[in-house]
């Protein structure tokens, strides 16, 4: 009994035996005496075929009329959807993001939600009809439709629920659950019942397959509760919350990153002023730098190591070669065969022996270590990509077997 | 040099070669100095992929769940229009029927203008933008989409051009104008330069090719100039207006409907009040009854004959044989092989020898007339079906040669 969001993806109704299949899940919510609010994406490939539209038209065309273009694949859900919802015979009624109220930047493409008004959805909700909601779209101060940018769906689904109260945002997925490591590499991997809000953001490259960083941030901002949920089997999922009870499990998972490279800057003064030069640059760039590691290397000089996103590599190489004299630099180092792996959990601050126990795994198993960054909740390493599964699996089965 | 409203149908923006096509159309008109307001209707099939999508799901959907499906078909036809604008480097923006103003009648999927608010219009244009506009669309005073139903997109085009005092409302199609008759039927048929409202709506089943009667009605009520333009050649079109020039031309077209079914109710009191009851049965089953011929029978008896369209003929037979007993009628006749031939023109009616000129052709080519209707501007008689086209080119040839 209370007020459930649940947000539904492409593939959840990417035809009419999906939407029927979510149809019922969100009846079913509702014949259990809760109010619904549901929020759905574009069907399935409808979102790739309208960019494909758009491509044959204009390779570069005005984010504004993308965003024009794209709103259409979540209306177009939205109807459906209520459609199957009426057609097993309860109240419902479909909402644009601008008819829901959402209010976001000016920006095409990637607006924030600024504000939600409510006053259309609680209308309807005491009209007691379960209310279809379109994800990842909002009208700006113009008076233009905006899209959210990626994960834009689930954003939504929490930005409702805070601004509604809800007591829960159920996050549906092709997956039952956040687990400990990706099941397909680590055969040990088992289903956490909760994690905490910023556990689950360290743990973004395992939760990107099926929470987006922005929603999780707004979750924890806003003391949303969500659950990552099946939507073929019913059966519990994983719980997203503020505080989590506290387990023996000190590691709450382990995660690897793919899609990392490591840039070595060789041969620099050792002077001031160099890194704020380096850095600059890259965020000029719009470089996400990550791990930090620097070292005294021969001679008076200093090497500055860093790893970027694998697609920015070559523009961090570039723009750093291009900049050689200025760093008085003697040249540019690329690793891009290397992986970052993760153990995140929130009682490893206060457990000291946690990073030595990950090194130890490594070590057992001959895997030699690039670079270390270590949070209050997260020990990074960076380490050759070949050696990626084993020491996922080494280290998953030294903290949590 | 003017304010210059251009519509175009589905087929004219079916694929990426026939939206550059309309976009150069709508490009030149601009570079000609002009104002420009496009309104699109929906791709060529997405109409009819959506509501296949919608049966999927729901063979009864709500017609308000319909509106927000259907509606998405314009709106990618306006961002796809806009980006091959775009693409040839004119200034450009899509508005939807919301963002343009429409606002309408509360009722869905066949919902009326009520009024347009063109402050956005006026900004848009103030700024020098082609502005493109989404047919077909509007929204009612519960902030819900509606659609305006068939031929919607031309009646949003002259409401458009009303609203905005604008000097010429174009429907571009794929034919090059209205003709003196079907010239797949009559070899003979010319295009007309011009046409007056009135004509072109008694003409109705040779427009509705091309413009449809409510487009027609609300350019006479507001006084907009239309034209029908093929959007494959660069020629002059037909221009509906007003007044047209008086020319020798009495007869402005030839027109045929094969939509229609004779219903004769035979056998009636010659009492008061039975036309009275059957057609208000009629009425009661939403039946559009057109031509009405009342004879005497025999014995004190009388028949009434009517021609309905022939998808209502089984209706109107149920109906009146379910009444036999209180309409004291004998029995009910249907004869459902038949046609309307009908010539219109303004001049006819101060013209006496009009209608004799068109019995003498049918006459000479041994064509039965079964019932005969007239009005101002328009002469219609009911025939066998089979001599249809035989009529048509007898009386073409007649009065236009």
């Amino acid at each position: 009994m209370g007020l459930i969001v649940q947000k539904f993806g492409g593939t959840s109704v990417k035809d009419a035996e999906r939407i029927f299949n979510v149809a019922k899940i969100v009846t079913d919510t509702y014949s259990a005496g809760n109010d619904v609010v549901v929020v759905v994406s574009a069907q399935g490939d409808t979102t790739d075929d309208l960019i494909a539209k758009a491509a044959e038209i204009n390779a570069n065309p005005s984010k504004r009329e993308m965003d024009v273009l794209l709103s259409t694949g979540e209306q177009i859900s939205i109807s459906l959807l209520a459609m199957a919802i009426e057609k097993l015979g309860f109240p419902v009624i479909s909402l644009t993001g601008r008819q829901a109220g959402f209010v976001t930047q000016t920006n095409y493409g990637n607006a924030r939600i600024k504000s939600i008004d409510s006053h259309r959805l609680h209308r309807e909700l005491d009209k007691h009809r379960i209310v279809v909601v379109a994800g990842f779209q909002g009208l700006n101060r113009f008076d233009d439709i905006t899209t959210l940018g990626r994960g834009g769906s689930d954003t939504s689904a929490v930005a409702l629920a805070a601004e509604l109260g809800a007591d829960l945002c159920q996050i549906y997925t092709d997956v039952d659950g956040i687990y400990t490591a990706d099941p397909r590499i680590v055969k040990n991997a088992i289903k956490l019942d909760e994690i905490s809000f910023d556990e689950m953001l360290e743990l973004a490259s395992l939760g990107a397959q099926v929470l987006h960083n922005r929603s999780v941030e707004m979750a924890k901002k806003y003391g949303v509760n969500m659950e990552v949920v099946s939507s073929l089997e019913r059966k519990p999922g994983t719980k997203v919350k503020e505080v989590v009870k506290m387990e023996k499990m000190l590691v709450r998972g382990v995660a690897r990153d793919d899609n990392v490279a490591r840039v070595a800057v060789i041969g620099l003064p050792d002077e001031p002023g160099i890194a704020f030069k380096i850095f600059t640059l890259m965020a000029k760039k719009n470089i996400n730098v990550d791990i930090i590691l620097q070292s005294i290397g021969r001679h008076n000089t200093k090497d500055i190591s860093f790893t970027v996103p694998l697609d920015q590599v070559d523009t961090a190489k570039e723009a750093l070669e291009s900049q050689l004299d200025v760093l008085k630099a003697e040249k540019i180092e690329i690793a891009d065969n290397v992986s970052k792996v993760s153990i995140v959990g929130a009682g490893m601050q206060s457990n000291p022996g946690v990073a030595a126990k990950m090194f130890e795994a490594l070590y057992e198993n001959h895997i030699n270590i690039h670079m270390i960054s270590t949070s209050e909740i997260k020990i990074s390493v960076l380490i050759d990509r070949k050696n990626s599964e084993k020491a996922m699996n080494a280290i998953h089965d030294a903290f949590i077997g």
